[in-house]
């Protein structure tokens, strides 16, 4: 089963492929989760809003068809973010609804504070607990630049991580069913 | 000149498509504005979010297709609402401005206080207030029901009538240039 984990935004939407066991279910999942690639779409912002959008649908619809995802998830903003940001947000997950829709895959997303848990073990953890939950499941520690530095668009490190963590907090929940 | 105005919501996507003389500069604009076609692009709640979202990108690429806007212009959330209802407003913005992409119209939009002062004459002019100035520009008053009601998809009046407020709103502008 293939996962895709989309962190979405407007200058840029991380992603995060990751590959499991059909029988994952009861298994040690964590050595058995598979990194494909990782990476950001990553639009200017000199263009206009509906140009990036239309950046990202296109870069989307072009790692669905290369990866051929079986299920995509993405993180629901948390409450009390401000109303530009939520529209923003809101805007890109739009896009990345309607693309997941156009292709029939299921999407599902979980709030920060779930994804926070299931990866570092505390809905309060900081990106680094995050990003060293993310290493854990995924390699070695100490391996990471050479081992996830694949398929790089540009944009912050931080966003292709957190996509990672979107598609793992998946796999957990599906594993502890 | 074709403008199609859109009122954005996960529920009930309003669209109004005037057409205005390409000469509308220093004319007496407000007897030169024709109404073309106005209604609802409907979204049942018990749909998945994705499949709502794919409707309205569907319905108003027909709605495009048919009437070839040469504009599409949208309201812009006021600052103020709260995170859940800016980000579902956000969503389907994001579908709305995505679809002005793909066909490569021009897409601007406008706030809720500068549409009502345009159209009402007040940034602070009610929802009745804001319908009468519809009406004013678009037909004879009291003739509204049987002038207005083309292509009629169900959902809210409103959000049909306040699309063609925001459109508009936008010839106003122009005019005003």
């Amino acid at each position: 089963m293939i996962i895709l984990g989309i962190d979405p935004g407007t200058a840029t939407t991380g992603y995060g492929v990751i590959k499991i066991p059909d029988d994952i279910l009861g298994r040690e999942f964590k050595y058995g989760i598979e990194l494909i690639t990782y990476g950001n779409i990553h639009t200017p912002k000199e263009r206009l809003m509906q140009d990036r959008l239309q950046m990202i649908h296109s870069e989307l619809t072009k790692i669905i068809k290369q990866y051929k995802p079986d299920q995509m998830i993405s993180e629901m903003l948390f409450f009390g973010a401000n109303t530009r940001t939520a529209i923003m947000v809101g805007q890109a997950r739009g896009v990345i609804m309607l693309t997941a829709a156009q292709f029939k895959i299921p999407f599902q997303d979980y709030t920060g504070p779930q994804i926070k848990l299931m990866v570092a073990g505390s809905g309060r953890a900081d990106k680094n607990q995050v990003h060293d939950g993310v290493r854990k499941f995924l390699g070695t520690p100490g391996r990471r630049r050479n081992k996830l530095k694949v398929n790089w668009k540009g944009g912050h490190l931080d966003d292709a991580t957190d996509a990672l963590a979107i598609a793992i907090c998946h796999v957990l929940k599906l594993a502890a069913k």
